[in-house]
Protein backbone atom coordinates (compact mmCIF):
# COMPACT_ATOMS: atom_id res chain seq x y z
CA UNK A 1 0.00 0.00 0.00
CA UNK A 2 1.91 3.37 -0.83
CA UNK A 3 0.97 6.78 0.92
CA UNK A 4 -1.13 7.39 -2.50
CA UNK A 5 -3.50 4.34 -1.70
CA UNK A 6 -3.40 5.67 2.18
CA UNK A 7 -4.49 9.27 1.30
CA UNK A 8 -7.62 8.11 -0.28
CA UNK A 9 -8.42 4.75 1.47
CA UNK A 10 -8.11 5.73 5.24
CA UNK A 11 -6.19 7.56 7.93
CA UNK A 12 -4.19 5.20 10.20
CA UNK A 13 -4.19 4.32 13.72
CA UNK A 14 -1.07 3.06 15.95
CA UNK A 15 -1.86 -0.34 14.58
CA UNK A 16 -1.30 0.30 11.16
CA UNK A 17 1.88 1.84 11.94
CA UNK A 18 5.36 -0.24 11.62
CA UNK A 19 9.05 0.18 11.58
CA UNK A 20 10.48 1.13 8.52
CA UNK A 21 7.18 2.49 6.63
CA UNK A 22 7.52 4.66 4.47
CA UNK A 23 5.80 7.72 3.04
CA UNK A 24 6.34 10.26 -0.38
CA UNK A 25 4.99 13.20 -1.07
CA UNK A 26 4.18 14.97 -4.30
CA UNK A 27 6.63 17.79 -5.47
CA UNK A 28 5.82 21.39 -4.61
CA UNK A 29 7.60 23.97 -6.76
CA UNK A 30 8.67 27.05 -4.32
CA UNK A 31 6.84 30.17 -5.45
CA UNK A 32 9.38 33.32 -5.30
CA UNK A 33 6.82 35.48 -4.46
CA UNK A 34 5.40 33.50 -1.62
CA UNK A 35 9.23 32.57 -0.44
CA UNK A 36 10.02 36.26 0.04
CA UNK A 37 6.73 37.16 1.62
CA UNK A 38 7.23 34.40 4.45
CA UNK A 39 10.50 36.08 5.22
CA UNK A 40 9.01 39.65 5.63
CA UNK A 41 6.69 38.55 7.69
CA UNK A 42 8.83 36.16 9.83
CA UNK A 43 12.17 36.63 9.37
CA UNK A 44 13.21 39.58 8.15
CA UNK A 45 17.21 39.51 7.31
CA UNK A 46 18.25 40.81 3.63
CA UNK A 47 19.88 37.13 2.76
CA UNK A 48 16.26 35.90 2.94
CA UNK A 49 14.80 39.56 1.58
CA UNK A 50 16.40 41.19 -0.79
CA UNK A 51 18.14 39.93 -3.64
CA UNK A 52 20.54 42.16 -4.17
CA UNK A 53 21.97 42.61 -0.91
CA UNK A 54 22.00 38.32 -0.18
CA UNK A 55 24.44 38.22 -2.87
CA UNK A 56 27.29 39.24 -0.37
CA UNK A 57 26.18 37.60 2.54
CA UNK A 58 26.76 33.89 3.68
CA UNK A 59 24.30 32.55 1.71
CA UNK A 60 25.61 34.47 -1.66
CA UNK A 61 22.15 34.51 -3.07
CA UNK A 62 19.03 34.85 -1.50
CA UNK A 63 17.54 31.71 0.48
CA UNK A 64 14.66 30.54 2.20
CA UNK A 65 14.25 30.84 5.73
CA UNK A 66 14.55 28.20 7.37
CA UNK A 67 11.19 28.18 9.03
CA UNK A 68 9.71 28.96 5.60
CA UNK A 69 11.32 25.12 4.91
CA UNK A 70 9.85 23.96 7.89
CA UNK A 71 6.58 25.29 6.86
CA UNK A 72 6.48 23.54 3.43
CA UNK A 73 7.71 20.36 4.92
CA UNK A 74 4.81 20.33 7.15
CA UNK A 75 2.25 21.04 4.28
CA UNK A 76 3.81 18.35 2.62
CA UNK A 77 3.22 16.00 6.04
CA UNK A 78 -0.13 16.70 5.70
CA UNK A 79 -0.51 15.50 2.43
CA UNK A 80 1.29 12.52 2.74
CA UNK A 81 0.99 11.04 5.94
CA UNK A 82 -3.27 10.63 6.92
CA UNK A 83 -2.92 10.13 10.44
CA UNK A 84 -6.31 8.94 12.26
CA UNK A 85 -7.31 12.48 14.21
CA UNK A 86 -4.70 14.42 12.87
CA UNK A 87 -0.57 14.99 13.15
CA UNK A 88 0.23 16.10 16.49
CA UNK A 89 3.93 16.58 16.93
CA UNK A 90 5.19 16.33 20.33
CA UNK A 91 8.51 17.80 19.49
CA UNK A 92 11.25 17.94 17.38
CA UNK A 93 14.82 18.38 16.28
CA UNK A 94 15.51 20.08 12.58
CA UNK A 95 18.53 21.05 10.55
CA UNK A 96 19.23 22.15 7.39
CA UNK A 97 21.98 21.29 5.58
CA UNK A 98 21.62 23.54 2.61
CA UNK A 99 19.36 26.22 2.16
CA UNK A 100 15.87 26.46 -0.04
CA UNK A 101 16.63 28.30 -3.18
CA UNK A 102 13.98 30.52 -5.36
CA UNK A 103 11.98 27.89 -7.89
CA UNK A 104 13.50 25.26 -6.15
CA UNK A 105 11.12 21.88 -6.15
CA UNK A 106 10.71 20.06 -3.07
CA UNK A 107 9.63 16.71 -1.47
CA UNK A 108 9.18 15.03 1.46
CA UNK A 109 10.35 11.52 2.22
CA UNK A 110 9.30 10.28 5.71
CA UNK A 111 10.28 6.65 7.53
CA UNK A 112 8.68 5.65 10.95
CA UNK A 113 11.79 5.31 13.43
CA UNK A 114 10.64 4.31 16.30
CA UNK A 115 7.41 3.38 18.03
CA UNK A 116 6.35 3.25 21.75
CA UNK A 117 3.22 2.81 23.28
CA UNK A 118 2.72 5.29 25.78
CA UNK A 119 2.93 4.62 29.62
CA UNK A 120 0.34 6.42 30.97
CA UNK A 121 -2.32 6.63 28.57
CA UNK A 122 -2.96 2.98 27.01
CA UNK A 123 -4.95 4.59 24.63
CA UNK A 124 -2.15 5.74 22.44
CA UNK A 125 1.83 5.79 21.63
CA UNK A 126 4.51 8.51 20.50
CA UNK A 127 5.73 7.34 16.96
CA UNK A 128 9.33 8.52 15.57
CA UNK A 129 9.58 9.75 12.20
CA UNK A 130 12.33 10.76 9.93
CA UNK A 131 11.08 13.67 7.49
CA UNK A 132 13.63 14.34 4.64
CA UNK A 133 13.27 17.30 2.30
CA UNK A 134 14.25 16.97 -1.00
CA UNK A 135 15.27 19.83 -3.98
CA UNK A 136 15.15 18.74 -7.17
CA UNK A 137 18.81 17.62 -7.69
CA UNK A 138 18.07 15.48 -4.71
CA UNK A 139 19.84 17.73 -2.15
CA UNK A 140 18.18 17.57 1.56
CA UNK A 141 17.45 20.63 2.37
CA UNK A 142 15.92 19.52 5.94
CA UNK A 143 16.42 16.82 8.10
CA UNK A 144 13.31 16.48 10.87
CA UNK A 145 12.87 14.32 13.16
CA UNK A 146 9.31 14.60 15.32
CA UNK A 147 7.69 12.71 17.89
CA UNK A 148 3.72 12.51 17.23
CA UNK A 149 0.82 11.32 19.07
CA UNK A 150 -0.82 8.73 17.33
CA UNK A 151 -4.27 7.09 18.80
CA UNK A 152 -4.66 3.41 18.68
CA UNK A 153 -8.21 2.58 16.57
CA UNK A 154 -11.48 3.99 18.24
CA UNK A 155 -9.62 6.07 20.63
CA UNK A 156 -8.66 9.23 18.40
CA UNK A 157 -12.45 11.38 18.90
CA UNK A 158 -12.74 13.13 21.87
CA UNK A 159 -9.22 12.94 23.66
CA UNK A 160 -8.02 15.88 25.88
CA UNK A 161 -4.69 17.48 25.30
CA UNK B 1 23.35 46.73 28.49
CA UNK B 2 19.39 45.79 28.14
CA UNK B 3 18.77 44.37 24.27
CA UNK B 4 17.05 47.53 23.34
CA UNK B 5 20.42 49.32 23.90
CA UNK B 6 22.32 46.46 21.72
CA UNK B 7 19.62 46.80 19.29
CA UNK B 8 19.84 50.53 18.90
CA UNK B 9 23.82 50.58 18.72
CA UNK B 10 25.31 47.74 17.33
CA UNK B 11 25.20 44.36 16.18
CA UNK B 12 27.04 41.20 18.20
CA UNK B 13 30.37 40.02 17.04
CA UNK B 14 31.44 36.69 19.25
CA UNK B 15 33.71 38.59 21.35
CA UNK B 16 30.36 40.41 22.49
CA UNK B 17 29.37 37.07 23.63
CA UNK B 18 29.21 35.62 27.13
CA UNK B 19 27.25 32.43 28.94
CA UNK B 20 24.31 33.06 30.80
CA UNK B 21 23.88 36.57 28.62
CA UNK B 22 20.01 37.26 28.35
CA UNK B 23 17.94 39.31 25.34
CA UNK B 24 14.04 39.88 25.69
CA UNK B 25 11.57 40.91 22.86
CA UNK B 26 8.92 43.16 22.57
CA UNK B 27 5.42 41.94 23.13
CA UNK B 28 3.39 40.57 19.97
CA UNK B 29 -0.12 39.52 19.76
CA UNK B 30 -1.57 37.17 17.57
CA UNK B 31 -3.74 38.11 15.03
CA UNK B 32 -6.21 35.74 14.68
CA UNK B 33 -6.68 35.96 10.96
CA UNK B 34 -2.80 35.61 10.47
CA UNK B 35 -2.76 32.32 12.62
CA UNK B 36 -5.38 30.48 10.45
CA UNK B 37 -4.43 31.94 7.21
CA UNK B 38 -0.80 30.26 7.83
CA UNK B 39 -2.43 27.19 8.79
CA UNK B 40 -4.75 27.27 5.70
CA UNK B 41 -1.13 27.09 4.00
CA UNK B 42 1.11 25.19 5.74
CA UNK B 43 -0.62 23.07 8.16
CA UNK B 44 -4.44 22.59 6.93
CA UNK B 45 -5.83 20.48 9.98
CA UNK B 46 -9.10 21.20 11.17
CA UNK B 47 -7.77 21.71 14.72
CA UNK B 48 -5.89 24.98 13.30
CA UNK B 49 -8.37 26.22 10.40
CA UNK B 50 -11.79 25.66 11.68
CA UNK B 51 -13.28 27.17 15.17
CA UNK B 52 -16.12 24.97 15.16
CA UNK B 53 -14.99 21.72 14.48
CA UNK B 54 -11.85 22.05 16.60
CA UNK B 55 -13.97 21.66 19.70
CA UNK B 56 -14.20 17.70 19.17
CA UNK B 57 -10.30 17.49 18.89
CA UNK B 58 -6.90 16.70 20.99
CA UNK B 59 -7.09 20.88 21.34
CA UNK B 60 -10.30 21.47 22.39
CA UNK B 61 -10.47 24.58 20.75
CA UNK B 62 -8.67 26.22 17.87
CA UNK B 63 -5.12 26.21 17.97
CA UNK B 64 -2.01 27.76 15.93
CA UNK B 65 0.50 25.30 14.27
CA UNK B 66 3.47 25.16 16.13
CA UNK B 67 5.29 26.00 13.13
CA UNK B 68 3.42 29.38 13.29
CA UNK B 69 4.10 29.97 17.21
CA UNK B 70 7.99 29.02 15.66
CA UNK B 71 7.63 31.61 12.71
CA UNK B 72 6.52 34.24 15.49
CA UNK B 73 9.15 33.27 17.71
CA UNK B 74 11.70 33.51 14.85
CA UNK B 75 10.43 37.24 14.56
CA UNK B 76 10.86 38.32 17.89
CA UNK B 77 14.22 36.66 18.00
CA UNK B 78 15.22 38.90 14.78
CA UNK B 79 13.84 41.77 16.54
CA UNK B 80 15.74 41.36 19.89
CA UNK B 81 18.77 39.65 19.34
CA UNK B 82 21.36 41.21 16.69
CA UNK B 83 24.27 39.49 15.66
CA UNK B 84 26.73 40.78 12.96
CA UNK B 85 26.16 39.38 9.46
CA UNK B 86 22.14 37.96 10.41
CA UNK B 87 21.05 34.95 12.84
CA UNK B 88 22.23 31.93 10.90
CA UNK B 89 20.29 28.69 12.17
CA UNK B 90 23.03 25.41 11.91
CA UNK B 91 19.96 23.32 13.69
CA UNK B 92 17.70 23.11 16.30
CA UNK B 93 15.50 21.11 18.95
CA UNK B 94 11.77 22.77 19.56
CA UNK B 95 9.09 21.54 21.81
CA UNK B 96 5.50 22.73 22.37
CA UNK B 97 4.65 22.45 25.26
CA UNK B 98 0.99 23.90 24.94
CA UNK B 99 -0.84 25.59 21.92
CA UNK B 100 -0.56 29.30 21.17
CA UNK B 101 -4.28 30.49 20.64
CA UNK B 102 -6.33 33.16 18.99
CA UNK B 103 -5.54 36.18 20.90
CA UNK B 104 -2.43 35.01 22.80
CA UNK B 105 0.57 37.79 23.48
CA UNK B 106 3.50 36.31 23.03
CA UNK B 107 7.21 36.94 24.27
CA UNK B 108 10.50 35.85 23.86
CA UNK B 109 13.13 35.67 26.18
CA UNK B 110 16.45 34.00 24.80
CA UNK B 111 19.66 32.99 26.68
CA UNK B 112 23.50 32.08 25.70
CA UNK B 113 23.61 28.12 27.17
CA UNK B 114 27.14 27.21 25.24
CA UNK B 115 29.75 29.17 23.31
CA UNK B 116 32.14 27.02 20.85
CA UNK B 117 34.95 28.03 19.04
CA UNK B 118 35.08 26.33 15.86
CA UNK B 119 37.72 23.75 15.26
CA UNK B 120 37.91 24.24 11.59
CA UNK B 121 37.12 27.69 10.49
CA UNK B 122 38.96 30.32 13.04
CA UNK B 123 36.73 33.13 12.33
CA UNK B 124 33.80 31.54 13.68
CA UNK B 125 32.30 29.99 16.58
CA UNK B 126 28.85 28.37 16.70
CA UNK B 127 26.49 29.96 19.86
CA UNK B 128 23.80 27.64 21.43
CA UNK B 129 20.80 30.02 22.82
CA UNK B 130 17.96 28.65 24.16
CA UNK B 131 14.67 30.91 23.20
CA UNK B 132 11.67 30.39 25.49
CA UNK B 133 8.27 31.75 24.03
CA UNK B 134 6.06 32.90 26.75
CA UNK B 135 2.13 33.68 26.02
CA UNK B 136 0.37 36.50 28.61
CA UNK B 137 -0.06 34.13 31.48
CA UNK B 138 3.89 33.39 31.60
CA UNK B 139 3.05 29.95 30.12
CA UNK B 140 5.97 28.69 27.79
CA UNK B 141 4.16 28.02 24.42
CA UNK B 142 7.63 26.80 23.15
CA UNK B 143 10.87 25.64 23.67
CA UNK B 144 13.46 25.99 21.53
CA UNK B 145 17.29 25.55 21.77
CA UNK B 146 18.77 26.62 18.94
CA UNK B 147 22.95 26.87 17.46
CA UNK B 148 23.90 29.61 15.40
CA UNK B 149 26.72 30.81 13.71
CA UNK B 150 28.34 34.08 14.84
CA UNK B 151 31.61 35.38 13.23
CA UNK B 152 34.59 37.01 15.01
CA UNK B 153 35.06 40.97 14.99
CA UNK B 154 35.25 42.25 11.07
CA UNK B 155 35.09 38.67 9.90
CA UNK B 156 31.39 38.47 8.77
CA UNK B 157 31.44 40.16 5.38
CA UNK B 158 32.03 38.02 2.51
CA UNK B 159 32.15 35.02 4.52
CA UNK B 160 30.71 32.06 2.24
CA UNK B 161 28.07 28.62 3.03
Amino acid sequence: MNSEEITKNHALNLEDIYLGQKFFSDAYPIPKAEMVDFARKYDPQIFHTDENKAKDTFFQGIAASGWYTASISMKLLVNSLPIIGGLIGAGCEVNWPRPTRENDILRLETEVIAIRPSKSKPDRGIVSIQCLTYNQNDEIVQRLISKIVVFKKNMARNQKI
